[in-house]
């Protein structure tokens, strides 16, 4: 193979490659690049350009307009030109270990790094992501350890006559083990589907290294799409590539709550678990944190663990769902049988703090159990990954 | 739900959002925009723009320079600016049924366009892509039919002495029907993965939709990574967020060939698969078309079914593995044991196609038997899904 010659080595590549400057340009960029003393380096490549800038949630907070008022935005810095048209910037300290994310603005044009293929896609916008390795950041990453089976499916629900997609995480051996697993049903948020815990949440990567390392339960994670008005993620259903959005008319209404015992009998059928109360958990962040509330106190019976990450604490007064009526009453019902965790974590930023510090003082009142984790920052998927490896080795334990 | 304030709404998806020019700055740009005879509109917003471009492999062909030559690359035109700083263009006819892949260009630099979330990789290249329903496109949709199930795992190869990420589509009602399937092995070419079938191939798509309208039989189809030095697709092991290449040291070597039983072992110890020749199907594209026809006459016993798509022809003369050994008595092993269809596809243009001519005429000097299938084009993934959806039907019949 070493013989044969470039020319047929890059056509087998196919024609797409050519359209790389890279390739033919002698440019061979490297970005982001991350220094031995983890500064990183960002580097583009826009000879005509004006005005190259780098904008991500590891810069400094900027205030922007919006019709609502002043909200916190990424930072944004300039990056300077240099020789033969590449633009670069160098943080001027050290990143501490996370995933991050980031896109450059060229002569006020949002674009994606194109020296790096690694994105997010989060509700309608792409970013480019890399991680700084090391303590909790080692979770994100995939490591050399044994790797469990993701996969992509479809299930009934006859509540709501539809097919859905769904995304289901076994753990390594599952296959062959003959075992039965707990399960984790794990929710998103109200941009998010059945997708966002395995690409911005990097579940498989932290389920995986919590397993290996001895700190979680080998255990099945179950993540369903919460908006269901659709059958799948954007681009995965009959509604083909059309522009993904957020469906206000059934995401918390109480259908998602009413359809559930759908998914869990699914599960139940599908997949060797533990068919009991104490081998299932429930958890999600922002919309699906309100989901999990709603689901576990009128399901008493089927989790024994639940998580509310920065959780919406609505409904709204206004919302008529028998999934909404006699809450006391529901929660009295739920915490009388002692669920043997019921997990609240929020940042200190995010604006729905204070109705989830409304909501405990009403635990608080009845003299509810439950674990509390505050974190820095707002409503962010930082936070939620770092939830997920604070709440996942307390469960099955 | 419909009281919840839009606030709140845009609170709860995150500041990602923010990000967003079109949420707030009055922009709501549909981008690509399909129009009812097929004509296509791209817009693109850049106020601040000199010049701006389309690359898209619907347009006239056009000839760049390469170190090698002058080679065909996808056309460009120019968007013309319109109000608001809102950039168009209209392609003067409709398109036929297809899925294309553009992308912007401006002011010489390559863009996505951040009105379509949806993409595929190739190599290190994104580019946005759109379909085009009717006739043979509309096998590359998701239709309301019913959906096989994809899992990404890993298996374990004793010859390797590694774990390897791995593909796998199991048709709908797998799950649950206790049958055995039969299993078509599916292989990318030099600069693929084992996602590459999935995202540029459309191999879900085009299975599901065969299947439900019982013109495929219903199989397994496994993709493993044709890659032997990588574990897998890129960011998917442990070689992290690294930049995609192709590796030339271990891929048309003899390796992939020599460790190709150890798949066979795992899917038919993993899957309930029909244990016989007649139910085995080998395939792939260039490269993979090379390990397609290498295997399968190095192991005459265990394919009825091979299908070369593009198939690189080689191996160069100066690449000595015992696969490559004594090749004219193996294909004569091979073909006197008459597997059922020996499929060849190549596109008219397609730079490997004089190899796969004199590859013909090899065989048919000896009398042996084949199908063989002349598109247009050249060495694309237009191509390589169009020879799926021609093979997966003569398939295990």
């Amino acid at each position: 193979m070493k013989k044969l010659s470039i020319l047929v080595v890059y056509a087998l590549l196919s024609i797409s490659v050519f359209a790389q400057q890279a390739l033919w340009g002698g440019q061979n960029i490297v970005s982001p690049e991350i220094g031995p003393d983890n500064k990183v380096t960002f580097r583009f490549f826009a000879p005509k350009a004006i005005k190259v800038q780098l904008t991500g949630d590891f810069l400094a907070p900027q205030k922007i307009d919006t019709p609502f008022g002043k909200v916190d935005a990424p930072g944004m810095v300039d990056l300077k030109e240099g020789k033969s048209g590449v633009w670069e910037y160098t943080t001027s300290e050290p990143l501490e270990p996370e995933l991050y994310s980031y896109s450059f603005i060229v002569d006020g044009l949002k674009v994606i790094d194109p020296n790096n293929v690694y994105l997010n896609r989060d509700v309608a916008t792409l970013t480019n992501i890399f991680i700084i390795g090391g303590g909790r950041a080692d979770l994100y990453k995939v490591n050399n350890v044994p790797h469990g089976s993701v996969t992509r499916r479809w299930y009934n629900s006859p509540t709501l006559q539809m097919d859905r997609r769904i995304t289901v995480y076994t753990p390594a051996g599952y296959e062959t083990s003959g075992k039965q697993y707990p399960v984790l049903y794990l929710l998103h948020g109200m941009g998010g589907d059945e997708e966002a815990w395995v690409t911005l949440g990097r579940t498989i990567q932290i389920m995986d290294n919590l397993i290996a390392e001895g700190k979680a339960k080998p255990m099945i994670v179950v993540m369903p799409n919460g908006n269901v008005a659709l059958e799948a993620a954007p681009g995965e259903s009959s509604l083909g590539f059309s522009k993904p959005s957020f469906q206000l008319p059934k995401t918390m209404e109480g259908s998602m709550e009413e359809s559930f015992p759908d998914i869990v009998n699914f599960v139940d059928s599908n997949y060797r678990t533990i068919k009991k109360k104490s081998a299932r958990a429930i958890a999600g962040l922002s919309m699906g944190g309100y989901h999990s509330l709603h689901i576990s106190k009128q399901y008493p019976d089927l989790f024994d663990y639940v998580g509310l990450f920065s959780a919406a604490i609505m409904p709204d007064a206004k919302v008529k769902s028998p999934i909404y009526d006699n809450m006391d009453e529901k929660l009295k019902i739920q915490f009388n049988k002692k669920p043997k965790l019921y997990w609240i974590g929020i940042g200190k930023t995010d604006f729905l703090y204070k109705a989830n510090k409304d909501y405990r003082k009403k635990l608080d009142d009845k003299g509810y159990k439950y674990i509390y984790y505050e974190s820095e920052d707002g409503h962010i998927w930082r936070n939620w990954r770092i939830y997920l490896t604070e709440f996942v080795p307390q469960l099955f334990q």
